[in-house]
């Protein structure tokens, strides 16, 4: 055996910084779930100096000279090359940020959000514009920064902190084409969908049988009970810490569906979670790959599996059980119809897989021209509407249904946006390459039998980690790059068909 | 304003560590209450890494220069020079130890906790020796480590971990005095109480009823549920973090009783804990004085105030209203009697407060025993059970129920024990301090007014902090040094009057 002591080093530093991550990870789950209201204060400094505690570790100069020498030694491993690869980018992005930018901008954020949610509730987007000309202009030095210090173009060296390798190159081509069809597709699957009126699933369930519901079809779909939980909170979301993972859902007795898909969309998070290799936990090489593929793999079990006809066949009788559903409304077709529905809405996060692109590319737009300054952020509801009528071929009625509806801008999240659109473009990917390995998916399906395809989940993408970089990911799990036709022949084929 | 550069390095890096500490008190919650099954592992290595970066940030080399600095630094607030006593007495202790004997007895605690469970249910004293030979050695190690760094004997060594200052020649003369009359005194008390039989409290109360009345007592006392909650796990403890006190019990059906006095008694440790002084949260003069004083607020709730007849007319009718419980068992007089019977018990977490004492004596003298090599740790179960027979005239029937009950030594902690019997008459003296302050306490209590008292434990304790040494705080609070007469009087009201 090869003695490599920077590697050595190198991976027991990042382990330190995985544990303190992991304690963070459960500090933000109790924050969401289990925290004390009056306790909020003391949590927030726990956290700030968790993250401050992460990032001295992980931009102390000891680190440049164990990376100068581990480029000369020869690990028998070949994951350790690629563990060494993943751990560079992250130095290379903390210490690409000055610490008085750091801490600036972290001040900001906290104000700014606060003032967001002040400004949205008033729909008052004036009042909220001094403070977003700030963040705008500190995420532009900080792009500037990563941009030097990358060697990237400002726009890319943010996308690539939220998805590693990912570049607008690669984007651009990809929402051209979307967005060079789907405007007009929106129409048309509308139409096609008013040909025959959609019963509304409508059902009043108590939350302990909604409860109940959940965890039968996260078990169903493979959660690992054992190393991980469910749990109650204001806004749904994935989290916890490696071998921990920890979903949160929220109910109300009238929407059981929106409960129910919830559950099935933190649930393909979690699984990719509980997928990543243990023997690489603690590494940044064993984490999950970056957000486009993690939305992927929630937009794969919600979107993909759960909406379709086959899982409404296994899934239908079990509501009829449980909850006595029956009636015209709760047949297969008009259940994967009501829960396909295509709408021209304002509100991003409620929308259809089918308008849901278009709101991103809007936001895609925006975030560069505010950046680059060729929109003012004076000008950004002009601007904002134009594009949802456009697009859309809806104007929002306020500022709260429009330009300030999200919460990335204000927490200072420019670049992320894009994952949402191409992880639902990698979805529908990953299930035609799954439905060419698994002749009997729809069967298997049907019959509740999902070991099969989330196996091939996790023996095409899970089981990676962040071994490869994202589209080389894209391309040993599906065969080739993102390709907008498979997205468009999904939606085709499920709006038209 | 003189500048303080030193101090201020200093306590910002105090508060780094209380940030770690904290967030390591919330992962210890939620690994007793919310852990998945299959993720203590995980969760073992995000708190041992914790533990090291804490370790590591408290042994910097730096703080040497730092302390150096701060001795003539000429801070205006008398309390920063008493937080710098604080952080000293934190450094000298954790630098006192060899780094290599740190890790030795970490991850010996770690097999030794394990063979000590299965010692125990097996009722192995055989199994379990060898490895208790071994604990016994590295803790000789660290007492001399200790000893030396800090100029104690090696017991005062390990005592001043646990509670700042306490020395073995003030455990001495107390125990002696205790020792001289308490092997008696339990077979008079019994001897007492057998005059009248006392009718047993047996009730069965669904758990979602002693909830209730456990989180109305809770409230009734001063509990903050704004910054704190109550859970259940299978070891009551209170714990979480300063700002957010997480205390927990266990249910029973049919043991009502033991639930509802064990969520007094960790309230009591809660009220401490919400009582410390927020200006000096983060620092070690924020924090609790140590674990005498500790245990003297839990056992001021739970048997001084809570095990009081004017307590019990406040808690019967409730007992009544609630549960419907009534009749000769649920008396004034009878249930004050029931709460406070004398038992000649082999187990000391089962053991009332009279025959505790002699079980921590018997602790007490076996741990400097074992620890000075005049005991060898072979013939600790004969020693044990001659001790049990002279002190509390009973000889255990098996080892589980003798020398192999408690996890503290197969942890390591020697010197701990005697701190649950200074607490025991901390906690008398404080009520009978208490008692001279509030004339009206009786009627006060009976009424279910506890503002005056608990208001007066804060004045007196909790609002000090860490800011006066032990010995120094008993003064303060209470007038005098610990006097075993106040126990003695104590007892002699409660079972012989």
């Amino acid at each position: 055996m090869v003695a490599t002591p920077a590697l050595d080093a190198l991976e027991t530093r990042f382990r330190q910084i995985a544990a303190l991550e992991s304690a963070a990870g459960i500090l933000h789950w109790d924050a969401a779930t289990m925290l004390p209201p009056g306790s909020a204060e003391a949590r927030g400094e726990q956290l700030a100096a968790l993250a401050e505690i992460s990032h001295e570790k992980l931009t102390d100069p000891q680190l440049a000279e164990w990376f100068a020498d581990a480029q000369t030694e020869q690990p028998d491993a070949p994951w350790r090359r690629a563990n060494l690869r993943e751990m560079q980018h992250r130095y290379a992005h903390a210490t690409a940020m000055p610490q008085a930018l750091v801490a600036a901008l972290t001040k900001l954020r906290l104000r700014s959000e606060h003032q967001w949610r002040n400004a949205r509730a008033a729909s008052d987007y004036a009042g909220f514009l001094p403070i977003f000309r700030e963040i705008i202009s500190l995420t532009r030095e900080l792009a500037a920064a990563k941009s030097a210090a990358l060697s990237l173009s400002p726009y890319d060296a943010l996308l690539d902190s939220y998805d590693p390798g990912l570049r607008n190159a690669t984007i651009a081509p990809l929402f051209a084409d979307l967005k060079s069809w789907l405007p007009e597709f929106v129409g048309t699957a509308i139409a096609h969908q008013q040909r025959q009126p959609i019963l509304p699933l409508t059902a009043t369930v108590p939350i302990a049988q909604q409860e109940a519901l959940g965890r039968q079809m996260m078990q169903a779909l493979g959660f690992d009970s054992r190393q991980g939980r469910i749990d109650v909170s204001a806004h749904p979301f994935c989290g916890g810490a490696p071998g921990d993972v920890r979903i949160t859902t929220r109910y109300r007795e009238d929407r059981f569906t929106d409960a129910l898909y919830g559950v099935l969309h933190e649930t393909g998070h979690a699984l990719y979670e509980q997928g990543l290799p243990a023997e690489w936990r603690g590494l940044p090489i064993g984490e999950a790959r970056g957000m486009s593929t993690h939305e992927s793999q929630s937009l794969f079990i919600e979107m993909q599996l759960c909406r379709s006809p086959a899982f409404l066949a296994f899934l239908l009788p079990k509501l009829h059980a449980a909850f006595g559903l029956d009636g015209a409304a709760w047949t297969r077709e008009n259940a994967t119809r009501a829960l396909t529905q295509v709408e021209r809405g304002f509100i991003r996060v409620n929308a259809d897989e089918v308008t849901y692109p278009l709101h991103v590319i809007l936001r895609w737009e925006l975030e560069q021209a505010l950046l680059s300054g060729d929109l003012d952020a004076g000008d950004l509801p002009a601007a904002w509407n134009e594009k949802m009528q456009a697009y859309l071929g809806v104007t929002p009625p306020n500022m709260a249904e429009g330009c300030l509806q999200d919460i990335h801008w204000p927490e200072g999240m420019f670049g992320y946006f894009p994952t949402y659109t191409l992880g639902a473009m990698l979805a529908a990917q990953l299930m035609a390459a799954a439905r060419t390995a698994l002749p009997a998916l729809d069967r298997q399906v049907e019959g509740g039998d999902f070991a099969p395809l989330v196996g091939w989940l996790r023996q095409q993408v899970h089981r990676h980690g962040s071994y490869y970089p994202t589209p080389e990911l894209v391309v040993a799990a599906t065969g080739q790059p993102l390709n907008p036709a498979i997205y468009r022949a999904h939606l085709e084929a499920r709006y038209l068909g």
